[in-house]
């Protein structure tokens, strides 16, 4: 059977370089999490679909990778395969045909976790996880099927200094990474205490969701949105009011305080973002900046929120997140409140590199290839190659006893940076020649100075 | 809504710890891999069907998981969709219901991605790929539905010195991770040989198959199962005396050239594996082994062919690979030899367990605990905190300000093996106490010295 080799609309194969370029972002994130007590955690791919199913809204469900069974052309099911499969032409769920579905984000497979060994866990658990998830979403520009998503929860503690450490941890991988962010953050019980002054928490949600859309479709279309979810001129005048707040922190934050009168929600969040930003380390290179048109479109937010800007890049937000009250009383387990955030792995790739600033070390490839010039000069090369492996030198002897030229070719194709080469005399000698392909220089040099050479 | 949390059958979820030990077994193997020139490459958790069905016999076929396309409840497609369900009842595939499904295995993804992007490779093209795949098996003890595979293959060379880094790669990996292991090797051109002796080389699949069950089966059920595929009493007899070979690798080469004549398939096959025992560094703490009942199950292989097994434990193979022809021509890139080798690494892990040689340090949790004695404490401690973090120390500050039992009870459940103690006497003279939990040794020091104290 011959196939003409492809592979699914929206997926990638990463090669070498981008392998080693994502496990640089990966790696530099990782090692924050653990410097902040954080530990890891890995979930299968596969879900229950129950578990996943009514989770992520309508919109959600749809683009959940469902699992068909095995076994479907068992003669003896065939009546009840059938009847199953009718409700899936109703878009109905049935175990019958597909049970299982590819994880969709990785809250809620925490959440699934926690609250399976909720007994077990210390409290509070800190846990970080990095996976792929899939989504059946029209593939486009920045937008895959598959893409990692790389996060790290607190759950089982009210506390704000968890927000302050989720800060702090944001400011630290990016500093890092090098890469220059704000660190943008609003407080969802401000936008409860704006929807109280407006009519009452009924019309939080439009809200969140119209002022979610302020920056693709800006001001004008946002208050044409709140019109047609029956909010008052009057009631828009002051969301536009909240909307235009500007300036320094400490300047917003009085503006805010007098448009929020003595709304005694807006004051708590209020409170929980001065103590932020009062608490985060000066030294961080990155700023926190109060953000009130920041909404986060999730509902399940009910405390801080948090996202990232690049600055100096075309690009939207690279990690979010928020605090929530109960994470996993959709598994039965109520009232574990937590707070997390995410970096946008995809994101921070493309940024790095429009931003040039993937450092070159990231590329580790092979740093010598032994040249082939026969049995005996290779066996040599072999036995030297062994040594400089032992050192921790990533070293390669050519496949086969060939021309110069083309052993040349396939060191600067794979960019090693340095042949050496043990031809007749140097093996009656005992020497080999070191070349470095970068500058060109080359020396003959005694076999046994070869490690300290390339060192 | 409220579901019982659970996980799909023969899936798993991993903690911190067994993360930490995978990632150990995972690390020590890729840096080798590196050391030998190979290269990472991830391919898409999802292949397109068309890629994998044919490629692993009809009972691999069936332990495919298929995705189920979304939209199947457009009522605009519904017709077509019912016409194509009636297909799967049969047993076939359709891309109306099915057109993608996860990776059964890493080495056709592998085959897929070099028929993709032939043109543009470098050869030999050295990859290795360490990722998950799934398979619809009968979970039981040690297999799961989802579990990780660790290849190493070299493309587009057919000298002996791949097999040699192969077995080299072996060695170093084993060694590294602390594990005696035998590298058994055998060649198929030597089962090749005995098959031609045998008849021909049309009885080489029933022979290989039947040798491969001799540790399962045992020797009486093996000449049970050649007479029943039609094979000889006299040819039984040879391949008995085969099956016996036995004593060092000298002797056991001497007594097969003695069985095989001069078989000349036989004899290339001896010859390679001369050549491997003749260059495998002496100064390897792993043995190469000829066992000559080594087959593989596998009927791509054509060469040299691989086996570890571990010594002490009780544990069939814990690796395994060998040598193909062309692994491409399924997807129209026709004469692409290579040799691959692959790491078991759930079995690995067991055995690391067993013999309890996982080290102490891949345990990497929390390393300091700062007690929160109030705001002013707190602050003070949040403010070290970070300067050790600074310095790599992986640090946490307790939540909320509890009780000493409650911060302590935290500090043992999390393994952290100091705790710092900032209380009001401590913050007024610049100092903390310093607790070893592990030894229950404390000291009062300053707070400028905790940084060299811990180190």
């Amino acid at each position: 059977m011959s196939n003409k080799a492809g592979i699914p609309q929206g997926t990638r194969d990463f090669n070498a370089v981008t392998v080693q370029k994502r496990n640089y972002i990966f790696n530099t994130i990782r090692s924050v999490f653990e410097l902040y007590g954080f530990q890891p955690l890995e979930t299968p791919a596969m879900e229950n679909l129950d578990t996943l199913m009514g989770k992520y809204g309508e919109e959600g469900d749809k683009l959940i990778f469902k699992i068909l069974n095995n076994g479907l052309d068992n003669p003896a099911k065939q009546a009840q395969v059938t009847a199953d499969f009718q409700k899936v032409l109703e878009g109905k769920n049935t175990k019958g045909i597909t049970e299982r579905a590819l994880r969709y984000d990785l809250t809620i497979p925490f959440a699934r976790f926690v609250a399976m060994n909720y007994g077990q866990l210390t409290l509070p658990f800190k846990r970080y996880q990095i996976q792929p998830v899939w989504r059946a979403d029209r593939p486009q520009k920045g937008r895959y099927r598959e893409f990692y998503q790389c996060d790290a929860d607190v759950v089982g503690s009210n506390s704000l200094l968890n927000e302050l450490e989720l800060t702090s941890i944001y400011a630290t991988a990016f500093e890092k990474l090098n890469l220059p962010v704000e660190i943008r953050i609003n407080n969802r019980k401000i936008l409860a205490g704006l929807a109280e002054l407006c009519g009452g928490l009924q019309v939080m949600v439009p809200i969140t969701v119209a002022i979610d859309k302020l920056d693709k479709i800006g001001m004008e279309k946002v208050k044409e949105e709140l019109a047609s979810k029956e909010i008052s001129p009057e009631q828009i005048a002051i969301i536009e009011k909240y909307l235009s707040i500007d300036g320094s922190n400490t300047e917003r934050i009085a503006q805010l305080k007098n448009l929020m009168q003595e709304n005694s929600t807006a004051l708590k969040g209020i409170e929980e973002l001065e103590y932020i930003l009062a608490n985060h380390p000066k030294k961080n290179r990155a700023q926190v900046i109060v953000d009130f048109t920041l909404a986060r479109g999730l509902n399940y937010y009910t405390g801080t929120i948090f996202e990232i800007k690049a600055i100096g890049a075309q690009m939207g937000s690279i990690g979010g997140g928020g605090r929530y009250d109960d994470l996993t009383g959709l598994f039965g387990v109520p009232n574990v409140p937590g707070v997390g955030i995410s970096f946008g792995v995809d994101r921070i790739y493309d940024v790095l590199e429009e931003l040039q600033l993937f450092p070159e070390a990231v590329q580790k490839g092979t740093k010598v290839l032994f040249f082939n010039l026969g049995t005996a000069e290779s066996a040599k090369a072999f036995e030297l190659m062994q040594d400089l492996r032992d050192r921790g030198i990533a070293c390669e002897l050519y496949h086969e006893s060939a021309k110069f030229d083309k052993q040349f070719k396939y060191a600067e194709k794979k960019q090693v940076p340095h042949v050496i080469i043990i031809g007749s005399t140097e093996l009656t000698e005992g020497t080999c020649i070191l070349k470095n392909i970068i500058n060109g220089e080359q020396k003959t040099i005694s076999q046994s100075e070869l490690a300290s050479q390339l060192f």
